[in-house]
């Protein structure tokens, strides 16, 4: 095998896996690498998997009917009218965006900064990513004038672009793209003629209800497809399952068949139980509501907290209005960093957060970006405990900051944080 | 999107998405398409997994450490001393077999006939199959003297095969090579440096336990992936779990990092419930062992049967020695076939069982073969019942043949054969 290898493995997914070992090591390790939400399974939900576990069919590629119709439901009730034949369900949202860039095959336009797995996934695909930088507070949505010229550039020089992807709301910055962006973006791509593929994994978590991500599906229905999951929402990312809304109409339609052709040549179905307990989810009974407003009133309380420690320090964050995901820039404190410890470039930072004080979190290149500006990805959704107890406590508390667990995970990321600039930073309950 | 699509949907599961409808519209259909096991899930086994309902967490990459340690184990009993470190887990051993096609990178070689997504995750992945026929009454290995010969000619031509694909025991065909052509492939798999990936997922469906199909593994354990699931031994393809042996020493450390890369990008880990339940059926206790040779005897019985009337009728049937399958050629019956129902392929008699007759079979191009030999492939495993409760009846039947439902089963395809060929076809229970 003389080649080099196709991809490499996930930074999120391996910055996760060495901090376990480190902390099996022994070490005190705090993780805001890894986006995974610590929170235990919602019980009524693990019930629903539990009374599924007879089911060992593969049933349709698409998934369950009963799957299909709930998923169909749930994005008529956030204002896209969706049709149970036009939602294919995966292994996971991961699979499905995977897919369906084979599926729609050419280049895929990414955002700068955006997930860490769009890019790696094109490549893996044979195909060529086309990065374009977004507009400032307003990550996941490429800039649309960007866009086109990118795309108008890409094709002049033989390439073929066919889809851009965005990510409403943000990964890696928590902010969302405004609407006036979003519909820029939409007619962009009906100009250019290209898919887009919304990556919605987040539009659970935005915190004011009374301003939403809004889909490109509302501004170019015929060309969206939307993907999303439970993972984020209720916490069940070990259990693998995503969702796809493909657009109406002849597009939708080529779409689909291309993608469950994929689909069916790569994974065949979902794994069933799953299935069954998702199709419960997606009806959103009371409970599952009241459930994912808890853990969104959480992620809101400790990401805010954890944003002032690092404003206080002075590093640049954007507003975040959705996910636990937070974005510092510490241009502000470059001729500190690098005097003082040496830091000359964002891998730097991070590297110097994970080794020197054992603070995992994510550098800016892992998500596309330059390796230059002094940005990391922070991610809260692990400071909520060790064990389920303490996690299903802090997703009860009316002040989670003053649990005990919590409130050290801060104290330690405001030492972390005075040690690395030298600006004296308080955590919010001392 | 102007290109043609990547892949067409698996024949297999296209084939019984189809015969579901047909039965729903009310039509009387045999479904011998799908490979799909129908059996119920072992009740100890679903036990397990609702226990495990509230594993959410992602997990490594590569598979719960308990079940890598299990499935290591249930190798080390099949001789083959395997390090839980070798042992990478996956949604179903059909991505697993994509991944390490896309890890390897290079061209497939690939026996004729085989399993119907092996070329198509080949091409899905951009790599080129290289057919190579399999030896007379030795399914799943390519001859390997033609092996050797297809490789040297792909390199002359500037082509970089780099793996060969093997089944043992074999689908379509349910024979197994012998451990002489298996050790012939391993030398000629050494000599070109190219790596083997061996699907092992019926190697526990194998009749006479006296003789086992032999994996490459023994003899060229350097370069040799293993992979299986429960898909097949337990009957639940519907929870998607697979896993992959793979080599020691420098390659297989190299393969295991691609691979890790790969899956990491694609699907990131295996739902975890499943994972839990799993690892305790590759621990294998007597239950499992009871269940799983359970199965094997339905298998064997009713396979046996069904091959006995395809004989009756004139076609051709290798031996079975292993699986739920048959892969009867009807090359004798040409002349009456074309004469009498105009069929001139294996597709027109896929074509003429399945809509004249409503019998669901494959035709041998849906396993890479050319359209002109008349042959189908045959599954027997979905004529268990209708309900659970007949499906637990054959398994516990010490004369399943006799069962009501199998035995009507039995006589239509009697009479469709007969019908068919004009030959008298008796069934086994008249």
């Amino acid at each position: 095998m003389p080649h080099p290898a196709p991809v490499t493995m996930s930074p999120t997914l391996a910055a996760d896996e060495a901090l376990i070992r480190r902390r099996l090591a022994g070490e005190q390790v705090l993780s805001l690498a890894g986006g995974e939400i610590g929170l235990p399974v919602m019980p009524e939900l693990a019930e629903r998997l539990a009374l599924a576990a007879d089911r060992n069919a593969y049933g349709p590629v698409a998934g369950d009917p009963a799957l299909r119709i709930a998923a169909a439901g749930y994005w008529e009730r956030r204002g896209l009218a969706t049709h149970p034949d036009a939602v294919v369900a995966g292994p996971g949202s991961k699979p499905l965006l995977f897919a369906l860039m084979l599926a729609v095959g050419g280049d895929v336009v990414v955002p700068v900064p955006s997930w860490v797995s769009y890019a790696a996934q094109a490549r893996l695909g044979g195909l060529r990513p086309v990065p374009v930088a977004t507009r400032a507070g307003e990550g996941g949505v490429p800039d649309p004038g960007r866009v086109r010229d990118a795309v108008i550039l890409a094709r002049a020089a033989g390439h073929d672009p066919r889809c851009v992807v965005v990510t409403l709301p943000d990964n890696p910055t928590g902010t969302i793209a405004s609407p006036a962006t979003v519909e820029e973006l939409a007619e962009v791509a009906r100009e250019l003629d290209l898919v887009i593929v919304s990556d919605e994994i987040y539009c659970d978590l935005v915190y004011d209800s009374t301003r939403p991500a809004v889909s490109p599906a509302v501004f170019a229905p015929e060309r969206t497809v939307v993907t999303t999951g439970l993972t984020k929402s209720l916490a069940v990312g070990g259990w693998r399952l995503g969702v796809a809304r493909l657009p109406e109409g002849p597009l939708g339609e080529l779409v689909r068949t291309r993608l469950l052709g994929v689909a069916s040549q790569i994974w065949s179905s979902t794994a069933a139980p799953v299935q069954a307990a998702a199709a419960w989810a997606f009806t959103e009974p009371p409970e599952v509501v009241a459930h994912v407003a808890a853990g969104r009133r959480l992620h809101e309380t400790v990401v805010r907290a954890v944003g002032t420690l690092f404003t206080e320090a002075g590093a640049e964050v954007a507003p975040v209005r959705a996910t636990s995901y937070l974005y510092p820039d510490f241009e502000a404190a470059r001729d500190h960093l690098a005097r003082v410890h040496g830091i000359r470039d964002g891998d730097g930072l991070a590297v110097t957060l994970g080794e020197r004080y054992g603070v995992g979190v994510l550098p800016g290149s892992a998500f596309g970006e330059h390796p230059r500006p002094l940005r990391v990805r922070v991610a809260t959704s692990r400071l909520y405990g060790e064990s389920d107890a303490q996690r299903t406590r802090a997703l009860s508390s009316a002040d989670p900051l003053r649990l005990p667990w919590i409130s050290a995970s801060l104290e330690r990321v405001a030492e972390v944080l005075a040690d690395l600039t030298g600006v004296c930073v308080t955590p919010p309950t001392r």
